[in-house]
């Protein structure tokens, strides 16, 4: 499993993702799921990537060849797509492509054991930031006000946070600890969502890779806020008035 | 979908179960997931249900026709089984047999659409009180201090805040407004979990059935909660420490 979460907010993008893959509980390997590509000044873009390794593998290998100068090859590159939402189409159609490849005459399929889901999220030169959900289907949705945040991979676990404590003013600072909360309430919870997590502070109209940071097992500020997490839940559920019982 | 939560305290049981029930979006209705038989000075019994409906009625049915007395029919009785682990058998096994029965010819599958996965409690004259998930191959296995809640359906979302605010020794009204909060993160995240709440407090030596409560969809407790909630936990997030940019 996996967990990646890409939040929207007026200052930027703001990327998170674990490491841990695994094929059953005795086969647990670290592997990036954060891949960045950015021309500075004209355009910056990050790819998250959850489910089958080899599917999202293949896809970012192509995603590489085809950033390569045009000259070198023909098809369309994630640094000269005119737009993210031609980026977003061009990703799409990789990853479409990959899966169709991969689950050769079974047709491809959402479910299908190759199937991946992708968010991508980034800038180019003379639009908005933009936050995209990609499908195994190729197809995808974009983030807006009402829905400021994708998260894909093992999400259920750390969505109730997100959902109350996100705020679209807030400062990258209060971003990496609210995704701090998340990513802990996962790692809790299920073995398959691990640390070291990779982190990306985008800021808006930046055009460049903004702050990147891989944050250890022993990260001392991760120590403290699961730790302290845990006090300040309990100190907060105690000044809950208490039920009454009739 | 459904919700249904068992915790295990020094002082007794604890139950929660929602209500709603759902074939599609558009076709929602209210079911009672809670079922309560006791014999008062000799035992109580409660069962909470999540999966198929027709099933889960089945079984329901099944055990009230066998709770009635023994003479006017020959099947072990709920209120008979001379410990819990004896109603847990027998509830098991009422369960696997009603799955078998409905799946027919297609043989008895864990995944069969007629699936269903309970969680029973309670407490027998002679015995300690006891928790159970009963599984819909009629297997079971037993709360401990190192597993003291089972939860069935939905339990993702609501789990974090069980993991770490739960506690063995806590009372009854801590854990009323404990089990709130965790099916207000439910049904804040998962359209399929909806009050009306049923409640019941079974408390350890007593033999009979405890306090039992509805919540209304109106209930102001609920809404007090609910709503501070949110305000507590932006608090409580507010004094964790930012993290520090480098």
């Amino acid at each position: 499993m996996t967990y990646c979460v890409g939040l929207k907010l007026d200052r930027g993008l703001v990327f998170m993702s674990d490491t841990r893959t695994n094929a059953g509980v005795d086969n647990i390997s670290v592997f990036r799921k954060m891949f960045i590509w950015d021309r500075p000044g004209e355009r910056s873009v990050t790819l998250m990537t959850a489910g089958n390794l080899a599917t999202t593998q293949a896809v970012v290998s192509l995603l590489n060849e085809r950033a390569k100068p045009a000259e070198e090859r023909g098809a369309p590159s994630i640094l000269e797509a005119a737009s993210m939402f031609q980026v977003a189409k061009l990703v799409g159609e990789t990853l479409r492509e990959v899966i169709v490849e991969q689950s050769g005459r079974m047709g491809m399929q959402a479910d299908s054991p190759f199937s991946a889901t992708l968010i991508l999220g980034g800038q180019v030169h003379g639009g908005e930031p933009r936050l995209f959900m990609i499908y195994p289907e190729g197809n995808f949705v974009e983030a807006s006000a009402d829905t400021p945040f994708f998260q894909i991979g093992e999400t259920k676990y750390g969505k109730p946070i997100l959902v109350r404590a996100y705020d679209p003013g807030m400062s990258f600072e209060d971003a990496v600890k609210l995704l701090m909360l998340s990513f802990d309430s996962t790692i809790k919870a299920n073995l398959s969502v691990s640390l070291p997590l990779d982190l990306h502070l985008y800021e808006a109209d930046s055009l460049k890779t903004g702050r990147v940071h891989r944050i250890e097992r022993d990260d001392p500020f991760y120590e403290m806020i699961s730790s302290g997490w845990g006090e300040a839940l309990r100190a907060a559920f105690d000044r809950l008035p208490a039920y009454r019982l009739e």
